[in-house]
């Protein structure tokens, strides 16, 4: 099974594609969308949406998991992440491909063991479980693989 | 010139288009569109980028106005706003339409003189000022097309 982790932002959007065989994950594609402040954030958008619309085309993912705001923060960040995810679930969803929503506790139960493992022990659990030759970088990328995988724990759990 | 006001939220987003023509504003098509809450937000969100499309491939707008959250709401609300704001404004852009986003206080001193006129009194005054036969209902539609037309000045002030 082909799992897309999401952690959506408006300045950056980290993504990464795992392949689930078994108990075997392994990593086909990840990386961090940027868009520039300079630019406006409807146009912002629409780059955001492009690019979710490629890596959907090109790696064919049957379930994503996206990160789900926490919500310690205040209105004006929620607002803005708020339009970046609206943008990511709308494009996902047109696509008829599942979605999973997890807030970074579960995905950092899921992956570390403990729901408030930070982001350093996130990085090095993502690097271990799926082999890579390092920590993906930057957080943004190794969020979204941590989300991927969560995601298909979840689905394996659901499954048993 | 055709304007579009938007008022966005994820179960109900208020719209009208106007027809501005020298210092006469003419009502051409309002509506609230609303999703239910029985879907998933994601579906809600495929739904409401699908009314978005057909309203500018209906009506074309030269110009669309979009409600601004105004801060003083909680971070989830903010959430949920932001992601139904993230689509409307990523359609628009899509098809090339200037955008003007403007708050509540905003829209209110355009429309009634007031930055903090409640309902009642913009509902009354998008009435009066589009010469319509009530005031549009739910408040939402009444909003929508308030900032429509707080737009439309704001565009002629920039012109003058």
């Amino acid at each position: 099974m082909i799992v897309l982790g999401i952690d959506p932002g408006i300045g950056r959007t980290g993504w990464g594609v795992i392949e689930v065989k078994g108990s075997r994950n392994t990593a086909l594609a990840y990386d961090c969308f940027e868009t520039p402040a300079t630019r406006e954030t409807a146009a912002r958008l629409v780059d955001l949406r492009a690019e979710i619309l490629r890596i959907i085309k090109k790696h064919k993912p049957e379930m994503v998991g996206i990160e789900e705001l926490f919500f310690n923060t205040n209105a004006k960040t929620a607002m803005v992440v708020g339009q970046a995810r609206g943008v990511v679930l709308e494009a996902i969803a047109e696509n008829g491909i599942p979605i999973i929503s997890m807030t970074p506790p579960e995905i950092k139960t899921a992956v570390a063991g403990y729901g408030k493992a930070d982001k350093d022990q996130v990085g090095k659990m993502v690097k271990m479980l799926l082999g890579l030759p390092s920590v993906p970088k930057p957080d943004d990328t190794a969020d979204a693989l941590a989300c991927a995988l969560a995601c298909s724990f979840s689905y394996k759990m659901k499954l048993a």
